[in-house]
């Protein structure tokens, strides 16, 4: 959960609107790019791909905040961080699954957090192709395109639907919990990127979990799942904030976050 | 290649507008009960999932097949099959994908069929979630929400995208030809059912294949991939018709259709 003692929620609730502004602005830099044949697709030192959709896009969000937050600190995906060590600091992903964005398929979508003393109190998931927002924020429920959504209460691993982005991840390390917990499951589902924690918070799925993923993949995630009742952590349940080892998991309900938690430290 | 030889084209091509009266009907009954909480899920003799709206949109359908053609067979996934002898066949799978549906993804689609003579002739691949529809039909190009559409010419594997529905369909006898080919593309992503045919067919990926697939699961989609210039068989090379095996694997270039199927027979 979220530590909320000392928290400025009534400032940090009012910056709402310009996280808005910012899924806003990137969209206007994504959407006209998605299926164009005429883009092009650069591979990173890290291998993950990257296009001018990304670069426009983060670009365009710096913009607003140096006009509206200029004291703010800033951690993007592409053009790297700034002001770490101030109190508000904004996570950005351009575009997250470019692997998505690059292939067609639908499911890829633009984070936007605002962490305070590196804790996320504010995340915007939106998802231009499908015309789908989740905004989560501290003190508040969290809205699926303006309406309150709520998680749903499973319990039982076997009745459970849990999705990753893909299994292709997973090394030698971290491969046998994600198989204890994988294999109990209804159904495990892949290829979803930040989509499958939207709708984990929409009470659609019931466990969502990526391995070694980034500030700027998961930190706009947690108070949209947290906000609509799940739960979200490191695998061993320590806070995935911006300290946080990055292998994450978020569950609809606590108890099976509980019981998640421990088959993926193999306990 | 279909076989055009003595086939009845204008006949087939008159029938385009009923196909996507049955698509539109398919919607009513699917898309209100998308994300509704109180869908219930059954599990079928095969382990699939069966709700209302996939029995629901298929007797919509066979509702206007019956008033239109009933001189027509027809093969349907939940409502068994009648009159397989004649010469028109129409092969319905009211939800493909049934597990993203049930599970809140927006990639499951309806998929209506006209075949001849075991031959697919026409094909709907229709994405209520995301207001998408591709249609193919013999003699003409594929549209795509009333466009024309072509697959793109990616040759070689390592630049190509490839996708499949999940790695977890793949057993022992399957797995081998499999990673064979998957591991020597640019991308291999998982997660589309039907949507990975229609991706190809608008050049957005390069390859898509599922083994042990159904009739109901691919007869739709061969007209659209290669009304849009792609090429669909079985893993052997042999029609992708009623007779298939099931083992099917599409492509957006004809040179990378014979890589594929070389890798997955491993010669």
């Amino acid at each position: 959960m979220i530590d909320t003692t000392d928290c400025p929620q009534a400032d940090i609730q009012a910056l709402v609107p310009l996280a808005e502004t910012l899924a806003d602005a990137a969209r206007q830099e994504t959407l006209p790019r998605f299926r164009s044949r005429a883009l092009s697709v650069e591979t990173k030192s890290d291998h993950s791909p990257v296009t001018v959709a990304d670069r426009a896009s983060e670009t365009a969000m710096r913009a607003l905040l140096a006009e509206h937050c200029p004291d703010h600190g800033i951690l993007g995906e592409e053009e790297g961080s700034s002001g770490l060590d101030r109190d508000f600091v904004w996570v950005l992903d351009p575009i997250d699954g470019t692997r998505s964005f690059v292939t067609g398929s639908p499911l890829w979508g633009t984070l936007i957090a605002l962490s305070w003393k590196g804790t996320p109190v504010l995340g915007v998931i939106d998802v231009p192709a499908m015309n789908e927002r989740w905004v989560g924020c501290i003190g508040r429920p969290t809205l699926y395109n303006g309406a309150p959504c709520r998680t749903r209460s499973v319990t039982d691993l076997d009745q459970a639907v849990l999705y990753t982005t893909t299994p292709d991840l997973y090394g030698e390390r971290d491969r046998p919990g994600f198989e204890a917990l994988s294999s109990q499951v209804a159904e495990r589902r892949y290829c979803a990127d930040c989509y499958a924690y939207g709708m984990l918070a929409s009470g659609w799925i019931d466990i969502a979990l990526d391995p070694g993923t980034q500030p700027y993949d998961y930190m706009a995630l947690v108070p949209v799942v947290e906000g609509a009742g799940g739960r979200m952590t490191d695998w061993s349940g320590a806070p995935a904030d911006l300290r946080s080892s990055g292998w994450v998991v978020a569950t609809g309900d606590s108890a099976l976050h509980a019981t998640a938690t421990r088959l993926l430290r193999g306990d």
